[in-house]
């Protein structure tokens, strides 16, 4: 829950949220930890992107999650399975992560396990193509996911994430031929809002295009220098 | 843009918030207007079934739309073809309608059109599964819409929308042989949270399950008596 207000206390909460953030980072770079921030609108498959990628990069890298989810640990659980600490967070009626609540994830994250021993933390939002989208929370890169099934107008309509996004995978592709849709037609809306942004249109099903994405997270991590 | 804030502030805004819908929902019963929300993740195919339902409901039912998009009047433009007044309302930065944004809708059609000449008004929500549901505009009854593409765990995860709907509608059931999804779970799992909902399964491209919304639709117009 959430409301368009005051414009002068919508500036003061996003600086509160943007300090919050800056200090996460901080600490992420402390330890030498990149920090990566998946957003969709829900079931466009962040979660099972997350469970392959942990999966593929594994052995050549340290990961953690943190997992947000207004209730359940349903998708905590579906982590867990690959070996790596996820801390779950439910934000209860909030529609996003912000700052602080991530920086609680990282304050139990560091309690169990080293954090200089880690490489990666993952961040993945609640399900929502508009609010998360505002709310930095430490994160070096932001991914936005977007399904095949949402439609070609979706760039369009919630420009503010599109925006936003460092990189675009585009989900569920193994689906298009059942769709009426054109995948060239999307990264083309894509690229209206973000000209620059690399796009991955991937399946985690067949893993066609998954080879793509992993190489943008290698890359990002050699950028930061932190494992290789 | 939006945040969880003050609870004493949230609550305001809440009542403020309702206030200005129960003063809506005194002008459509006033003018004999049934109003509907629609309200789903982005790409659930709210648009599309609104499409369906006008052209088959528009030789009995005078109806008008009043459409959220946070930008762009795509959605508006594909429903002006079907001959209906359609009052394009762009929140910006804002996540969801609210009742003051309805009004100045309400406004807008009352100023184009006798209001008393109509029977159905429908409110296109912003696509969120979040932050829509706890917001009122001043409806008679709020419909939430689940793609089969989005997962069976939806209404457990997002339980406030399943929670609040007086309709819930599950589409795009012509994709569900292409997916590894259970229909009966994603019933039950809505019946968590909402025991007694009315659900249908719809397909608005074969058309599969549209008789059973459209019913429902009628009914509430019968109770609200005002078209037959």
């Amino acid at each position: 829950m959430h409301q368009t207000f005051d414009a002068a206390l919508e500036i003061n909460l996003l600086h509160a949220n943007q300090d919050g953030a800056d200090h996460n980072r901080a600490h992420f770079e402390e330890w030498g930890i990149v920090c990566v921030n998946l957003m969709s609108s829900p079931g466009a498959g962040k979660t099972q992107l997350l469970e392959r990628t942990l999966q593929a990069l594994n052995p050549e890298c340290k990961m953690a999650v943190i997992e947000g989810d207004m209730t359940t640990e349903l998708d905590a659980e579906r982590l867990r399975q690959y070996g790596v600490p996820v801390i779950a967070i439910n934000t209860g009626r909030a529609c996003h992560l912000d700052s602080k609540m991530v920086a609680g994830g990282i304050h139990s994250l560091s309690h169990e396990h080293d954090p200089a021993s880690l490489d990666l933390v993952w961040v993945e939002n609640v399900g929502n193509l508009v609010c998360p989208a505002e709310f930095e929370v430490g994160e070096h890169a932001k991914v936005a996911l977007l399904s095949v099934t949402e439609g070609e107008d979706k760039p369009l309509k919630y420009p503010i994430m599109f925006r936003e996004a460092d990189c675009l995978i585009i989900t569920k592709t193994d689906l298009t031929p059942y769709l009426e849709i054109d995948l060239e037609r999307i990264k083309a809306n894509v690229r209206q809002v973000n000209p620059q942004v690399p796009i991955f249109a991937v399946s985690t099903k067949t893993l066609e295009g998954f080879e793509g994405w992993l190489q943008w997270v290698r890359q990002l991590i050699v950028q930061k220098g932190v494992c290789v």
